[in-house]
């Protein structure tokens, strides 16, 4: 008999199981605050007061001591305590929970899965502040991301690998006619076997948004999970965990199959745990020389990671100009440039931009893109909105440090926010450099950091941005251009680089955004991630099939 | 515009869909000869023939020498020679082919590649010839096993790919409503981009039957191939090259798509070219040692491999005692167990096997498997049919240092082919070990050598096999039980070390048959293999999904 959550979860399955064909726009988990009541933000508010202080609490085995040490980038202390377990304790435990988890198959399991979801949607508001004040995200967008967009990442996964375990029938009789004599029968029956223990190692600035995919991909298909928060961004994930837990348990299951392993900067645990060889599947969000180690070292498990690239963009020509300043200064400003997807590489050619109204001097464009900054940062209340404040004291180092790398068109100031006077606000930084300064555009700079490159010709800026993706990764190419060749030849070097490729936005829809159910996040195919977020590659290889056959 | 050989397959690529979603009986290409014509034995017979003593035709590039050291074991001097070619050549024509292929798109490529499969089809008594004097095998079982059954794994690969391919649509429009502002609205286009140039290392027994898998999975993503047959074995996939070839030419695509690399056991080409940037995929199908240093050193691909492993027997109780002894024995003999599947740990209670007759104590069961074997193989002719002949001489060295791993309780002799003299000819070897000795029977033994395993219960018996299966590796678990929690005790083992289970073979039915569209062969999950044919994490990491987006 189904479980009962299944068949309360089957409905919105199978509509999300259209959405991942069809990849239009959707978002079953309303994205507007509005739609959570009138006081949502004030009473998450409250409730993520009601943590600060204070012990948090999770039931988990093999507690050693309380740790945590979290501290908002808007200066406020956080001061919570978590449980530190053993890693041997959760692994353990996860391995004893994980046979019914097995049994209970793939429509139950979804069917859990996707009412943690809801019960997460509901602590959508509480989750906002969270992650606010843990990764520096302005309120609105932690709303949005940490709520309806992680919900639906994570709804996303669900599919994808509900999807992939459906096309295994539970049973089959295979017959053969042998002429005269009786057929040879046989009962042949199929079972889904996770690939052991998952470990999800999550990042600073998406907790949730980042580490969803993985949880709910592994968890679906059978993996008992363990999920790493970064020690600084502890809060949102310790939610998850929590709500994950609660929701197996009413379910009938062992809550162990989701925990949380917490770690400090000073003990580092996710590098001890990657390699136990319990642990055969790892998701990993974060810094390229962390992520390049797991995918060297850990290889007991399926590594999925998600690293850092240099996304490029060439500025060519447009047909919408002052769109063309509004849209990508909005882009560089976005949270601080603290996303995988935000540009850091602009290419222009000293010829300039050519424009309805003739050719803009790159000199000029220059002025207009800090002028466009200027603009979209003159009013504190929204500037502070876009910016957020900045997750970590090493982006702060880093903003100093890219100052000496080229002529800086755009200062980075400091902005004082009046409610939090300690917060880390800057605006963006933006520097020129020539397209022979390599070494200065063409590594990561993590942050409000970003490059305009002056090159000769457009098709310079086409190849010279194809090695630089090619080399250190993309998430995201954006191209500017009214021109038809030029789009040719951005469609190839995107097939060739294996990079997402978005042409001139003018809008509101920004090169930052990834729209869950919809936009493939990462293609596996460059450095900046070896998988992608979501395709059948990344839920796939959770499982194995594994037959038993009867004579009948 | 569909290419023509879609609309002319795309009849049997729906059905091939449904198939491998039910999992039922189903051979599209027909097992019997007589489906092919009275003479078609012959008619292979005089097509191999002018393979002999002659130059194979391939129009390859960079092609350095001529090679090929064939024998068949049955004694006839093959002397053939092909084209060798620098593994360069091959690699950039390879690339070179790629763009236009990707541009194909799913469609195309695969009713290309169900085109190569028909084509092949009608090669399949040819291929049985090429097959037996590679391989050993006897002819009938060549001519199903490289036919037939080879032609219906590549089409199982071709339909499971191009399914994970088709779940990612070509276009989307994405249109979020903005209240009182136009909606927002951008076109998508996904495309599906190989992971880069594939090599697929053939194997010395079932040449075409573990190498179509690889072949068409990367190819049917988009992946040129570059097939490396085993140096002792290479017409068969000559052959399927040259069709290969062909039918890309014809179709209007770079044959180069497809290409034969030929080395020789003094010069082994495999560790070099694996390790090559441009190589992204391998499929590997032969030794652990080499297996395991693929997926250890080609970290820059995907390696699928197909090693080895230890199956295991548990002979516990069964209500067909005569039909147990003569299906086992036949297990034993078939191509002299040199089938990734055979059994090789037979595990016995000290106590007997349980019938509905009684117990058989353990030494009249030994007798009685000897007598079984004698009787199976008593007629000459089909004895010859059934036990082929030993393929390399690594296997005969294997069989006379066997004999000192315990109590040999079926001799092995050489049995002399009336039409080939000088066959390589061997029945079985079966040895008695007890329980405690490990290093005897828990190490793969490949070849017609088997041991029969003393325990002191069915429990133990299990349990013992589990650590075998779990610690080398195994593709197959066959029990003999009447006992419903012997079953269930079973079923768990199946589950954790994620190996194949099959209860009371006593019929037609063998343990060493592996069916297209309808058996998963390999999980993943245990030593013997770390890919399954065929699941979708077989095929769904061949390919990345790239998207461009265009603001509407």
């Amino acid at each position: 008999m189904p479980h009962l959550l299944f068949e309360k979860h089957k409905a919105l399955l199978a509509q999300t199981l259209v959405a991942i064909k069809k990849r239009g726009y959707w978002s079953p988990f309303a994205e507007n605050v509005e739609a959570y009541g009138e006081n949502a933000l004030e009473e998450g508010r409250l409730a993520f007061e009601a943590y600060r202080d204070a012990q948090f609490y999770l039931d988990q085995p093999g507690v050693i001591e309380r740790g945590g040490a979290e501290n908002s980038p808007y200066g406020l202390p956080l001061n919570i305590s978590y449980p530190k377990c053993h890693p041997d304790a959760l692994i353990s435990a996860g391995r004893s929970a994980m046979s019914a988890w097995i049994k209970a198959g793939p429509d139950t399991r979804a069917g859990i899965c996707v009412e943690m979801l809801e019960r997460l949607n509901s602590h959508s508001a509480e989750l906002a502040h969270a992650v606010m004040h843990t990764t520096g995200q302005g309120l609105g967008m932690a709303f949005r991301t940490a709520g309806a967009q992680s919900q639906n990442r994570g709804l996303e996964a669900i599919a994808c690998a509900y999807r992939e375990m459906k096309q295994v029938p539970e049973t089959a009789v295979w017959e053969k006619n042998q002429g005269n004599d009786p057929p040879m029968r046989l009962e042949k029956i199929f079972t889904v076997v996770p690939r052991g223990i998952a470990l999800v190692i999550g990042c600073s600035t998406f907790p949730t948004w980042n580490a969803y995919p993985g949880i709910f991909a592994s968890l679906v298909t059978g993996n008992p999970v363990i999920v790493k928060p970064h020690p600084s961004v502890i809060l949102p994930l310790a939610l998850t965990v929590a709500v994950a837990r609660q929701t197996l348990k009413e379910a009938g299951f062992d809550p162990n199959l989701v925990s949380l392993l917490v770690d400090d900067m000073e003990v580092p645990l996710a590098r001890e745990v990657a390699l136990r060889p319990e642990i055969r599947c790892i998701d990993f969000t974060g810094g390229p020389v962390f992520g390049a180690w797991l995918e060297e070292n850990a290889r007991q498990a399926m590594v999925f990671t998600e690293k850092a690239g240099v996304n490029c963009v060439i500025v060519d020509s447009t047909d919408d100009y002052p769109g063309l300043l509004k849209n990508l200064a909005f882009s560089l400003a976005l949270y601080s440039g603290q996303m995988c997807t935000a540009p850091q590489a602009i290419f222009v050619a000293k010829e300039g931009v050519k424009t309805a109204e003739g050719v803009i001097p790159l000199a000029q464009f220059e002025a207009d893109l800090a002028r466009a900054l200027n603009t979209l940062l003159s009013e504190t209340e929204c500037a502070l909105e876009i910016l957020g404040a900045i997750q970590s004291l090493a982006t702060m180092a880093r903003i100093e440090a890219s100052r000496e790398l080229g002529e800086v068109l755009v200062e980075s100031t400091a902005l004082r926010h009046p409610q939090y006077p300690e917060a880390r606000v800057q605006t963006p930084l933006l520097i020129k450099v020539d397209v022979g300064d390599m070494p200065a555009y063409a590594e990561e700079r993590f942050g409000p950091i970003s490059f305009i490159v002056e090159t000769t010709t457009t098709l310079e800026s086409l190849s010279v941005a194809e090695r630089v993706m090619r080399d250190s990764g993309a998430l995201t190419f954006l191209v500017h251009s009214t021109a038809g060749p030029i789009w040719q030849l951005a469609e190839e070097i995107s097939l060739r680089v294996g990079v997402a490729l978005t042409f001139n936005l003018t809008d509101t829809v920004y090169i930052n955004q990834t729209s869950g159910f919809s936009d493939y996040h990462g293609t596996g195919a460059n450095p900046a991630a070896n998988a992608c977020l979501i395709d059948s590659a990344f839920v796939a290889g959770r499982f194995f099939v594994v037959q038993s056959r009867h004579p009948l």
